[in-house]
């Protein structure tokens, strides 16, 4: 403001602002879209090498062992565009209220990826274990997921929060699909399933519903058609096999239904990245929509001649230099077709109140699922589980009591403070 | 990120950024905290301008016309030094994500401000009615404690949002007494009070509760004691009148009693204003321990040298030449006792995610007041209700089904949708 308005500022330079704002936290928006977009093809390249790694060390580098270079080469590029988008977060985005948070998951998931070079040169000597190696991938997907959540939750535009939470959930469900692929196949290999192995397969299959049941309440209604499409192709072999790895202990079965399974699951996952690329397409349309819009409202209702530059970004307006005639009339504002100042400031308002009520709606979603990720956090501090144990836990009270996960989670957070410590301080 | 790291960025820039975008946070809510008390103290002295003009208007004219001058004196000095700090507002504030809520705030209360002086000249000519200018300067007030609310909304630090939390509802608090002041005045003055200003003191009164109960919930020590204290020195004769002014339809009391309540009840405003004072003070004084922190936890923890004004804005931070060396040791973090990048990301992780869960506990305070406007807000656009006659009828429905406020304005919302409108799209 203090750069190029007049003392003391009006009303109309602030209504100004106010709409210019909304254009700032667009495009801020549209780079965040973006990364999203770069980040899920680099979870996805990396499940496929995953994948593939799995198969090496369950056939003890007896397949697979030409394709590991190729799976390599495949993330380290997604790797590269991703870094390329990470370069251009620049001062724009920093001081968006919740960059901490994403610039904290950001280094968490840059940090996690540092440790691949090393595996895979065990991978090749064959000196790491099967669980050992999976449980690396999965460690760093995790974290790229996470910086995914951050973003849909610093997320401030309603139709591109619903978008993202689609996005995000679609992408955690196939991750859930990636790791009952691995499963799978090591089980299959192996021609036997532990009962432990039954209890993952089945929450993975469970939690997987969970995650495309949020989807399909979010998503736009192109992408949700044709996951229905797709779903209607699962055939009846994928089912099959489903079936043994959840429920038989010794298997008949040929050893190489292990390379098969691995087929037509990964043709699975490889349908539900073209969902994913959809969703990301809507998330990028919707913005530029939101910002072609506000753009013109900036144009067509609040001032009759801004120069070009000046419309394009905030930090023009900004910069503009002290004693630079401004082009805008009066107060700062050219209402057209006589529509008084009072007017425009109320209808400003009001569209901003209804936006803030849209996310508030959106936002339930994305509360309920980190109160859950409390609630397991406080059993993995307080009884010492692990991530999956406490899932676990909290899957079963809330079957046996009837009642939804996040019924479970509020109460336990109720709770919280009568909870005994077994750890470090809570 | 873009200007001075190196390419690929690294978990290390990512750590530092996040620490810094903190402290930029913290720095533009020290400028959020400095208006908030400067519109505080222009709230005080509009409303010793409106009392001043309504026992003017009532009195004909006869009694503090000479005072006149020295309000609107004083009301410009104090729009001053808003409209000072307004212009303060700068590129750093703008790409808050709820600038755009809060500049749009500023809009309507600088429009609302120019009323004032056609109004000044209206009053002194005695060609307004007194409910008419009562109505121009309540009209203000509310403006500017808008702005406050959205202040609250749009901090994201749990301690000042407490903080601001405490000095709302405190100001709401002492505006509903200066409206009581202005209708007791009034009815004193015409030696009558009507049922519906009984109903109005009533409701004035039950809402000073309200607004005093929730400051105490979320005010420091210090301020709280201090109201505690002022609270016991609440005299008989104020109750008397007040008991009065709610009661009776004719007085027998002498005319001056006007004059009388007026002084009691300005002197129980102006000890408000001093409560306001030290809310301001310890809103200050929280914003600048978080920001001290903060510094100390990025120079101690993070970097072992960075130059001074690298460390004094994140404006800087990005602005450094591109090559320039990096003071900054191998991945840009110089972890002192050893401590790993790891458990420096962890350590940061886990303080966002605390403050995070403080500031969700803090806002469902602020939601619930939310919630409460819509209520009354789909009354006013379906019922056709003014503000006032939708939050009575919201009272009066709380009171006849024996629940709280939030639970009425939360079913109404919840049926929002099969109301009838009267009036423009909802």
């Amino acid at each position: 403001m203090s750069r190029n308005s007049a003392f003391p500022p009006s009303a109309g330079d602030f209504l100004l602002a106010s709409k210019r704002c909304e254009i700032t936290v667009l495009q801020q928006l549209l780079q965040m879209g973006q990364l999203v977009g770069r980040v899920s093809q680099l979870i996805h390249v990396l499940q496929r090498e995953r994948g593939t790694v799995n198969i090496y060390l369950c056939s003890q580098g007896a397949l697979f062992g030409e394709r590991l270079a190729g799976r390599t080469q495949d993330v380290e590029q997604a790797e590269l565009a991703v870094q390329r988008q990470l370069a251009q977060l620049d001062a724009a985005t920093a001081p968006l209220a919740s960059a901490s948070r994403l610039f904290s998951r950001i280094a968490c998931a840059l940090h996690n990826l540092t440790a691949l070079p090393a595996l895979r040169r065990q991978v090749r000597q064959q000196q790491v274990s099967q669980p050992a190696a999976m449980d690396t991938f999965n460690n760093i997907i995790h974290s790229l997921l996470a910086l995914v959540f951050e973003a849909a939750d610093a997320c401030v535009e309603p139709a591109m929060t619903r978008a993202l939470i689609a996005m995000f959930s679609f992408m955690q469900g196939k991750e859930l699909a990636g790791q009952e692929r691995a499963i799978g196949a090591a089980g299959f290999a192996a021609m036997q399933f532990s009962e432990a192995s039954h209890q993952q397969l089945l929450m993975l299959i469970e939690g997987q519903e969970r995650c495309f049941h949020t989807f399909s309440e979010f998503a736009d209604e192109q992408s949700l058609a044709q996951w229905r499409r797709i779903q209607q192709q699962d055939d009846r072999e994928f089912e099959r096999l489903r079936r043994i790895a959840c429920t038989q202990l010794q298997l008949s079965d040929r050893a190489d239904t292990s390379l098969r399974w691995f087929e037509i699951t990964s043709a699975r996952i490889d349908l539900m990245k073209q969902i994913e690329d959809r969703l990301e397409e809507a998330l990028m349309a919707s913005c530029r929509h939101s910002l072609a819009e506000a753009r013109r409202s900036l144009e067509v209702d609040y001032v009759g001649y801004v120069p070009q530059q000046a419309r394009e970004s905030y930090a023009v307006f900004v910069a503009t230099p002290l004693g630079e005639a401004s082009p805008l009339m009066g107060d700062g504002i050219n209402p057209r077709l006589g529509r008084s100042m009072m007017e425009l400031i109320q209808q400003q308002s009001q569209r901003l109140q209804v936006l803030s009520e849209e996310l508030a709606t959106a936002r339930a979603t994305l509360h309920e699922r980190k109160q859950i990720e409390r609630a397991k956090g406080l059993l993995i501090r307080h009884r010492g589980l692990t991530e999956e144990e406490a899932h676990r836990l909290l899957l079963k009270m809330a079957m046996n009591q009837n009642k939804r996960l996040i019924e479970i989670a509020n109460a336990m957070l109720a709770v919280a403070d009568i909870l005994p410590a077994t750890g470090d301080t809570p």
